[in-house]
């Protein structure tokens, strides 16, 4: 079983599934098809019918139904065949999986496992996907990596001073910096300050004024691949002057063993009506997350291509390795 | 051994294979080069030169033989080696398979089996292929998908109602009725019918009158996936009036494990004068199958994609049933 | 271990690795990666950082020094780690591998193998390469197909005569010639030649005249794959007239198990200062090259594609035969 089982993926941005529309994605290795019943309220079915393991999401909308569009059957929202042409009978093992599916804050959330033991309260807070005092513009990336090679990636965040040393990097001191780590029952949660260095690119595209700053990432990441980030960058040593504030919700999602979903966001507290900034501050996220991608793609090849041998640990992946430990554990668990 | 051997399956339509030239396809895991002898009667070889595995089919045809055009290592048209260049013995080992080929009313039938047990009389009598009381344009598609998802898509016309609503269907009074399945020594015969129907889609656009009719599907499908259809439709209860009637020929053919050639054409006896009636029941015919193609690729790529997982039989399989379990006979004989 | 380690490879011709960039290319299954020090001597490292396996190649060179643009690690032109950022001790396990690398006549060696028993001395003399007694256009072909399939090809000139019969060939009596095949320590010696032929298609595109001519082809291959030849054209019967004499040097490196590179170029000693000759000549080669690829690819995929079969060996396969099993000799030995 190479994906945890029993807890809650991210699956799509609230937005991508339109009502009276099939929409499809695989998670964790399950193919899932999400509608939205006439209520508004969502459904996440196992996007296979179980007649000939045709594909739901080519099928048909029919109230809070779906039916299959290969030979007709028909499925309610709780997963039961309630039509089958040809024959009044429609036994009861005719049914597809319905997964726990939760809608909090722009996010959709399901949980492969056990339902008996999804409970809606251990979704993480990420509380400025939908706050009158966050803006943002939603984003998503495909990757063709293992999710664990990037959740390695958002674990170490000395990674900016190199390969974000353009965009949300612009000095060796946050490379140079020791984060603090602490253990969560989930995951872990990192700290990271530095001063005496100057705004990233970033910050200074978004107006930050040059000059020597502070900076901070306070952060935790919890199983199965849930960031959310408290960030920002202010005047150095108590000095007066402008402060920008972010926090970033992101969820690293497996699809398959070789490729994942990101789920992305990163919002601002200030400037709420410029619509410029969140823009400039999309654009410059995006711009470093496509350098994490090149990055970890071509680690990900490389590794595909080349003869095992094992990687040599070092301080700085204290988080990672924590978080390695936990999700192997919860994956035996699993 | 994943396919049936000691069978006629269909290679190529006639004129795919041009005086002159060499044409090589797959056909259940064999590749196989075809030509024509001067007197235009066919060869198919083994498309794999016997010294060092080059594609006969990059050769070079001299009268009635073969030259591979890597070493220059020359065939007769029965696969024995008549010339190596710069020796005079040709061993008799130096030979490639002669598969039996029967060219028959446009289509190219090959045998990979035992050549002695290849008996032309069993070939399936696809008259239609060239009669001159029936016009048709010849289809092919390739599939993504290994050939016996489509024998199952052809063996349940159930799915006309869902997969071809706005094509071949038109009712999903089609799904509901029952088809008769009888047993046949290598398939099984189905017979379909429905009445107080609609014409289908295509049928309106053939000219068929709007209003209550009765439509009917007799075929019979048998090993290794050749299918024979006459139908047709007419008004309702004896009452007067258009009638249409076709006849399709229809061979499935595994290329590999998880491709396949599709060739198919359906027919028409009236308006043969009609070019115009012959294209427009082509294209409607190939909408259609297009509408079975991306179903069934999506259901192998989501076979491929998820977890195994059992079907669940129901009635409306019958058919498929009985073919499935003649088909595993015809593979452990194999 | 599918590939012969200790030997020398080409990697690259000089002119791919310029200065102050970095130039990766997998070669028997690594992944290594180039760069010139500041006196222009070049280093060649394994391409992955130790730490989490990034490629190096997408660091940044600092003097001659590489930094992993992942996390920061910097190594030596000798693959030891010199810094960690955000620590004080480099620890000697963090090192990557470093290749024996030799840049000799515009060509780059490596020697994937044991360090100590890399003797410069042993690589084969491809003197054309560099000479002002020659002119010549390199070239470069990637391969999708193993690399002794490739071999096989420039093992037996026999395939002048057919997969080159409007190029390098023009007579089948090529193929008719007897090569003579001489042992050497590591491969073989080939000579070849023919007479009463008329000059190839590419000869008379390079101006020589029509009319008899005897050819004459003599080289040495050997392992991992390198070829030096001496070849020519003059009339028949020590007539007196035009000549032309070539020498190639050609290197066939295996990238993956499936897929190789291919250097090469065909150099002439006469006409010096025609460049238009130069060009004429490559671009023969070539068109003659893609020739073979064309027939090797389709030979590795219909071998891939269809059921094992042993292939059967000819007197013309004397010098495959042979080099075959001096490369599986080494093969074991590595």
């Amino acid at each position: 079983m190479p994906f945890v089982r029993n807890t809650w993926y991210v699956i799509a941005w609230s937005h991508e599934v339109l009502a009276g529309a099939l929409f499809a994605r695989r998670v964790a290795g399950e193919s899932i098809v999400l509608y939205r019943r006439a209520d508004g309220t969502l459904t996440a079915l196992e996007n296979k019918c179980p007649h000939r393991h045709a594909p739901l999401a080519l099928g048909r909308l029919e109230g809070d139904c779906v039916r299959c569009m290969y030979h007709g059957l028909k499925f309610d929202s709780d997963g039961r065949c309630v039509e089958v042409p040809g024959q009044t009978a429609t036994p009861g093992v005719l049914r597809v999986r319905s997964f726990p599916v939760v809608e909090r804050n722009r996010w959709i959330w399901v949980w492969p496992g056990d339902p008996a033991r999804a409970d809606a309260a251990k979704i993480p807070d990420a509380f400025s996907l939908d706050s009158p005092d966050w803006r943002y513009k939603p984003a998503y990336l495909h990757y063709q990596a293992n999710h664990l090679l990037i959740a390695d990636n958002v674990l170490d965040f000395s990674h900016l001073s190199y390969v974000h040393e353009k965009t949300l990097g612009g000095s060796p001191a946050i490379a140079a910096a020791k984060a603090r780590v602490e253990k969560l029952p989930e995951g872990v949660r990192i700290h990271r300050e530095v001063t005496g260095v100057p705004p990233s690119p970033l910050h200074l595209s978004l107006g930050m004024p040059d000059g020597e700053v502070e900076r901070w990432w306070t952060y935790d990441y919890t199983i199965p691949g849930i960031l959310l980030l408290d960030s920002g960058v202010r005047p150095a040593n108590g000095a007066p002057g402008k402060r920008l504030h972010f926090h970033s919700c992101q969820a690293i999602v497996p699809e398959s063993e070789t490729t994942s979903h990101y789920f992305f966001m990163q919002a601002h507290d200030f400037a709420l009506e410029d619509a410029q900034l969140t823009e400039l501050l999309y654009q410059g996220v995006m711009t470093a997350f496509i350098e994490d991608k090149t990055m970890i793609e071509a680690q990900a090849a490389l590794i595909a291509q080349t003869p095992p041998a094992p990687m040599i640990g070092l301080p700085m992946d204290a988080a990672l390795t924590q978080y390695r430990r936990l999700y192997d554990a919860a994956l035996a668990a699993s």
